[in-house]
């Protein structure tokens, strides 16, 4: 399976209707790159977990996964679970490219977009 | 005091590391708006606490003070913890306005900016 796949992997949450600005993401995702798997991931408290979805895009026949943390910034999660999380995919699955992408909180273009949106938003 | 006074929202972490991207937002955003007073507030683990900023921005002389959350999305700290903290405020500063903005999660314009990133950071 040649397709690129791509993992949206959020922090997670007790309501459900948490969960809509990543699906907004993954839907304009998804319709931009036509050709792509992308799936949700979440670290706690929502289904499905990271490790299981890396592990059923490997098993699928995905070479290359591509896993985009889609926090504001990189707390204890990040720098700490997440490294674990990957070592033990890497090891388990070696013949399987797993990238992992920056915050949104590290992307220039990203930090633009929020001071852009809130100079309009705080017009005077 | 005429100039509008805006605060960054954002939830706090440990690792003083983990501000980076909304000291980065209020830079970028002090750039656009010179007239305008930017303070960064945190919910837990980080100071200062969003009441004590809001406080001193009142006391300061600021009638028009806008609250910005720098949340990925809308969980129980934005649904249940911020409005007991509004209400307090409003209750306590009744001749200063004070407005809430959506979460970054709910702006069509920075989603928009994210899947566009991630088509081109995840191009094969």
């Amino acid at each position: 399976m040649a397709e690129p796949a791509i993992v949206l992997f959020a922090h997670g949450a007790r309501d459900p209707a948490w969960a809509r600005p990543f699906e907004r993401i993954k839907d304009l995702l998804e319709k931009k790159r036509p050709g792509a798997t992308v799936e949700l991931a979440f670290l706690e408290l929502m289904e499905p977990p990271l490790a299981e979805t890396v592990e059923n895009l490997a098993r699928a026949g995905h070479k290359a996964i591509t896993i985009a943390p889609l926090f504001m910034a990189q707390g204890g999660h990040l720098k700490n679970d997440l490294p674990k999380i990957l070592a033990a995919l890497r090891a388990e699955h070696p013949a399987t490219t797993i990238t992992l992408l920056p915050a949104v909180g590290d992307v220039d273009s990203i930090l633009a977009s929020i001071a852009d949106w809130l100079v309009g938003a705080t017009a005077p």
